[in-house]
């Protein structure tokens, strides 16, 4: 997606090979038409898939999930993350964050996700793929069906795509970055 | 805003006089047509004060917040909320979550808040005011000024509503509770 590949361009900072700061329009200070606009294109995207639900993880996959959920006219549910366990009969995962290196527990209470329907999945960043692992865990533990995985900014070095795409999941990314490092940011299909 | 308050009163569960759970439609699973209502009409209500920008407090403020800087069509702010003293240069203040019983330091980096700008705050719940004023102290050391605090759910039978107001500020809540107890709740304007 060329709109959102200019802003990574223009705003991102490139920390190093694991890091990418995107706060200018991203996760802290939020580009609110760019947020339709990838709305939009994730409906585009997965418009054949009969979506009944969108899922994203808290907090910076809310704003580009409400805005696909928005434009196929179905709920959003929110995975919370949650330092310990909670009862109540919410389902758990645990998943291990390499930006943090620690683990969190993604939580979904279960009737906010009826057995049956097809879910897609959006998250804000793919690297090691643990987050989305998990959360496809938690959809189909509760029996759902993981229609498709949209994700805003893959880095496409790092294992996560290739896991979601041999765990046998239909996943689409945005913006696609082959290289990474400090100062600079290469994407899939541009030439070194 | 009587379709917010349907939904409380339809899908809402109050546990105390302190907990109504609204996550069946405004925090786990969100309605997303019902954020994009919210959105228009906390825009109705502040569009007289040329709100520059739109800032609320993860998680559960950013749908609501988001619907409405997109209908302002202004930049939108989510604040953050650590664990640890951040540096970097953000600006942090210290908000004591009454819920939780523990503290946490709302961040924000300042460039993401331009001097002299006119912000409208956006937040899910008012029940203490302590992060509704933690918020607002930081948009305003930062330069800021609070154009307009704008509440999805008030409990108005806490003090934060009245602490906001004292404090000069401009508050409207769509929907304000005057009292609540396990398995009721009660609306400002509604007969005992």
């Amino acid at each position: 997606m060329k709109v959102l590949e200019d802003k990574i361009r223009t705003y991102g900072r490139a920390l190093s090979d694991d890091v990418l700061l995107v706060d200018m329009f991203l996760n802290h200070q939020i580009d609110c038409e760019l947020m339709r606009e990838m709305g939009a294109e994730f409906a585009r995207l997965f418009r054949d898939e009969r979506v009944d639900r969108v899922v994203t993880v808290e907090a910076s996959g809310i704003a580009p999930a409400l805005m696909t959920a928005l434009e196929l006219r179905v709920p959003l549910v929110v995975l919370k993350k949650s330092a310990s366990v909670i009862n109540q009969g919410a389902l758990q995962t645990e998943v291990f964050s390499f930006t943090k290196q620690k683990s969190y527990l993604l939580t979904l209470k279960p009737e906010y996700m009826p057995a049956g329907e097809r879910v897609l999945l959006i998250d804000d960043f793919l690297a090691n793929g643990e987050a989305a692992l998990g959360a496809a865990r938690l959809i189909e533990q509760a029996g759902g069906v993981v229609a498709g995985i949209g994700i805003v900014i893959s880095k496409n070095y790092m294992p996560g795509l290739q896991r979601l795409r041999d765990a046998g999941y239909n996943v689409s990314a945005l913006a696609q970055i082959s290289a990474m490092g400090q100062g600079y940011v290469r994407f899939v299909g541009e030439e070194g």
